[in-house]
């Protein structure tokens, strides 16, 4: 099985690599807009197309085969019924940053498989508690560096463990994978385990 | 400050390094025997004791003094009213997934931080939920060596990730470290947070 990780994120590719799973990283730009409202099918749908965009490429550059499983996810967080992406520069990463403060807020992150012309997608959800953080902690935090290019303008792997009181569910998924999710969906959707697909 | 972590961990270590502490090493044995079997509180009591042992280590050879920060650190895992420490041998590391296999634990750290004749200690909890495990699962994880050295016989932050469906609490309290608790405890005893230490 030849395995093609469909992402940009050194996040993901460093949580595939823990996993002792061979892979390739294939990327291609995908539509990202979307009349969806709701983040749990919207990152599901994300995921699917993140994974379609690169089976075209490859299919096009006539490296597609029936060995191929695509592996393509998308991770937004949810908070305040608004859906935070990454911040646009470090004003926007301190407004996003005030509305998760001493609140709870969502990461949810949508998983694709695609292989032939089967697919199937999931999603995965954890809840986040933020400790209050002072105006100060927020300006320290953004001039470190870390909310840049980071869904929600924060790192649970980094900085922001700090100001992290708890979470409830994949801590993977926050970082950008839902480690186990994707093992439940890879098992369905080839009847073989993560690890197992390398042997 | 100089900042001593108290611990021959390499998880607690590459924690500390994560967030941009400057620390030294400095382990000393200290007596681990106990009659108490609350976890917390035999955790919080043991982390007591490593930095105290470390604390009389450094009065020995004429190295502490009142801006030396000693922090110090004990995790167990709790199931089925059980308290498991690290496995012996595969068998036993087996025997304890078996325990874990399809149901919800505890990871209990404790730490402690002394300064001079000051401490202060407490202790942070997460709730773990595994998968059920096959015993061919079980033999695998068993064979890749990841449960060695590892109290409750498994590495949240690598393979066992594929088995566990979710947590409740703090993720580096499970790694060895309670990062939020630490930075609290911190700013109650010296009045900065654990960033400001080394400014």
């Amino acid at each position: 099985m030849r395995i093609i990780l469909a992402s940009k994120s050194p996040r993901r590719r460093e949580i595939l690599t823990m996993l002792g799973v061979p892979f390739e990283i294939v990327s291609a730009d995908a539509d990202e807009t979307s009349n969806i409202t709701d983040p749990a099918l919207l990152v599901r749908e994300l995921a699917l197309r993140k994974g379609r965009a690169v089976r075209e490429l490859l299919r096009s550059e006539g490296r597609l085969d029936e060995n191929t499983l695509i592996i393509a996810s998308d991770t937004v967080v949810a908070a305040e019924g608004r859906i935070l992406g990454k911040p646009t520069d470090d004003a926007d990463a301190a407004r996003m940053l005030r509305m998760l403060s001493g609140r709870s807020h969502h990461v949810i992150s949508g998983v694709a498989l695609l292989q032939g012309t089967r697919e199937i997608a999931d999603f995965d959800q954890t809840a986040v508690r933020f400790a209050p953080m002072t105006e100060a902690e927020i300006l320290w935090y953004v001039q470190s560096g870390e909310p840049r290019d980071k869904a929600g303008a924060y790192a649970v792997q980094g900085l922001a463990s700090l100001f992290i009181e708890g979470l409830t569910g994949d801590y993977f998924n926050v970082v950008g994978l839902p480690v186990h999710k994707l093992d439940l969906l890879v098992r369905t959707f080839t009847g073989r385990s993560l690890p197992e697909l390398s042997l």
